[in-house]
């Protein structure tokens, strides 16, 4: 775990004024790397970091020379962190992603004499655009809330809500890496065979039960050779940062599917993350204890290990806001319909990168992994509408006047999260903005 | 489905002589794909093709000046077929595919001009080494033989071996892309949580029922935007060709994790796959009918299509080989543990692409589908150790007087593929051997 450091200092203010604005996800104590290129340019996409409500431009502030006195750790790190995708960044040491950021802090800082060169590498986030901030080799989807596994169990076997196996292993399972768009994706409704309530044969057609999961996405660093496991001691040295992640689900699809192998279809169509990756040393003041139930097993050794014991969680606010076209043309925006935190997981970011490589299995930088539906213990903090509508049988009623059972086209789910702590800065993830389109192609 | 053309006439032969050879994989009918360079060379990886047993170098054919005279599109998927990975080429129509093919066959006859320029780029198969073939962005692995999919369900779900949903859809599921390896794979024996059988809590230790898995992999060739799905038939004019894949498999590790979102890491140690890509067009002579019992559903309308059911599957002879400590201490080689065809694939590679994108899901060049086990009807065509022996219980007798439930350390399986046909030359697929070594970290 990343010690806190100078760099997490909440008294600290940068001269990019919007960063001390109330409520801003990017203070100073941030420092979130995102690819951008400014919205419908033909620029290079580039690395940056946000501030305020700015980008910092990595690939100008690097040409400024305003790091040129900076560590030789900090300058090789940030060469990295400018290029269009962030896996030679992410395949670096924690030391070295240390080093940036202690350089970054500096640099931003009220009254760094770096100021002037850098103040022209900064472009306001509302006018760029983003991309998938690394190449994703493999992307796995956990399943690490024991709430979400219990309410959508109970939908899918009521004789079995919780497996087993459940308490034991870090469910989790391959997901598909082409698909996965940037925030602001928009996709078409996923078609598909679905098997209707009492039939025999099913039925191919647009899907219709579309559900979104609220989740977080936990980048790779460095990897591991193919049959060297990752310890538990070491397993958060092979974590860079953490994004925003809807995992989109076709209910139906997966219903019919997904027996005896795991859903495919029903979730392979589009994923979504947020643009900005949160580092694991931003996130230093905010971890808490990986607390277990005292009537459950303890992990087994290779998932064990006092220091996640004392703060292997970490303690991210995460809500799921909902646009619709009707709220959208009365000008409402968007209506919140969760808040949960991530603290609630069953498996700690650590646990899950010691067992996705305790059989030899080799992790790339840039790979994902996200973390499952975070669905709180309580059913206001259920991260997807088929647990908060109990399996569509409770229809949601929305402020806009509608009601929702699963998504309609023209909907927008967006993700929110943030993190606070006494003695921290607040700071936050952005959002992470997905739209669904009409099914392209009318059922045939 | 390609047709019939000049390439395919059982009558050529090469100036390469040992193309001619009887029993040779590598006939001028043939001409596969792979990526190689010297064994133990720090030599760049280029592209090669197959004749007898020689790699005809892309690259240096490139620079010899011997394809000047071919068509355009010849010349342009030749420079893409030299290159360290073979996504370019796939990512051609198969109008190029097949352009490339017959200007390799005219200058690989018997008294072509080219000879004197391209013997020099001949490399003997046995001085080089592979690697995989492509940059495989996603890895999906099916389940389409009936046969494995009714033997094992036997073994994890007595009570229902076949589940209601596989004679509708082609089930699949994500694989690990991370650790697919060419033939000549070593691996150490993974590690991982088990249930004993009659305990309720699991333990912590080395893989004891280790097995392989006979599968074909099918590599993508040009992809399609996400949302668009590839309809049936289109479906073959995106896949460029077919590998031997070996699907190693944990069988203990998969019985206690595989629930409810399917296989991980008891698959994701390692897949290996052979170098050789033997092209769609190679293999058309070896199309035969696809076959569905009178008394099964026939597949959905997005599954189906007049030339699929004339001649949507294919004919390959497979065969599993197993190389032992002892067997090889005795000189004795390998010993074949089955044999079986792919023509009794219960859904053909067409119905794969149509099903994967169906949904919208992006496929992109270089992208491999696994077939999924490919055990035949009768219980010795069967593609797994675990069908053979039944779930362990009855142990299989070798002839170099040993048995085997599961694998041992320094076992090597070797998987084999050919194709024969009455007025066609026959065709290989070389070889994929992985070996099994001892598990790298004790269980502690």
């Amino acid at each position: 775990m990343p010690p806190i450091n100078e760099t997490h200092d909440p008294a600290l203010r940068s001269w990019v004024g919007s960063a001390q604005e109330p409520g801003c996800d990017f203070p100073l104590q941030n420092l979130p790397h995102a690819v951008f290129r400014r919205a419908g340019s033909s620029e290079p996409w580039r690395g940056g970091v946000a501030i305020g409500d700015q980008v910092l431009d990595l690939a100008a502030a690097l040409a400024s020379g305003a790091f040129d006195a900076a560590s030789a750790a900090a300058r090789e790190a940030l060469a990295d962190a400018a290029l269009p995708a962030l896996n030679a960044l992410m395949a670096r040491s924690p030391e070295d992603w240390s080093a940036l950021r202690l350089a970054l802090s500096r640099a931003l800082r009220e009254g760094a004499a770096a100021q002037a060169r850098l103040a022209p590498a900064l472009v306001p986030q509302a006018q760029v655009e983003y991309t998938v901030p690394a190449h994703i080799g493999d992307y796995t989807d956990f399943y690490t809330s024991v709430h979400h596994a219990t309410n959508i169990g109970r939908l899918f076997r009521p004789d079995q809500p919780l497996m087993p196996n459940y308490k034991w292993v870090p469910i989790g399972y391959h997901g598909r890496a082409s698909t996965i768009g940037v925030s602001g994706q928009a996709f078409a409704r996923p078609q598909g065979q679905t098997l209707p309530a009492g039939a025999t044969q099913p039925v191919f057609g647009a899907c219709q039960r579309l559900d979104y999961e609220l989740e977080l996405g936990l980048y790779i660093g460095a990897g591991n050779a193919p049959g060297e496991p990752i310890p538990i001691g070491q397993a958060e040295r092979h974590l860079f940062g953490v994004c925003l992640l809807n995992d989109w689900s076709a209910r139906d699809i997966q219903a019919w599917e997904y027996q005896p192998l795991g859903p495919f279809l029903s979730k392979n169509f589009a994923t979504t993350v947020s643009p900005w990756v949160v580092t694991l040393e931003a996130l230093a003041p905010f971890r808490v204890p990986f607390v277990r139930p005292v009537e459950d097993p303890q992990p087994l050794p290779y998932l064990d290990d006092a220091q996640q014991r004392r703060a292997g969680a970490i303690d991210v606010q995460l809500e799921v806001w909902l646009e619709t076209e009707a709220s959208r043309a009365a000008g409402g925006g968007a209506m919140r319909l969760t808040r949960t935190s991530y603290r609630h997981a069953y498996w700690t970011p650590a646990q899950l990168v010691a067992h996705h490589s305790v059989n030899g299995c080799a992790l790339q930088p840039g790979d994902l992994l996200g973390t499952g539906t975070l669905s709180g213990p309580t059913p206001g903090e259920a991260g997807a509408l088929i647990e908060l509508t109990r399996g569509g049988r409770e229809p949601l009623a929305l402020p806009d006047g509608s009601s929702r059972t699963f998504l309609r086209d023209g909907d927008a789910v967006i993700l929110r999260g943030w993190c606070e702590a006494p003695g921290a800065a607040r700071i936050g993830f952005g959002e992470c903005r997905g739209t669904v389109l009409p099914a392209r192609h009318p059922a045939g």
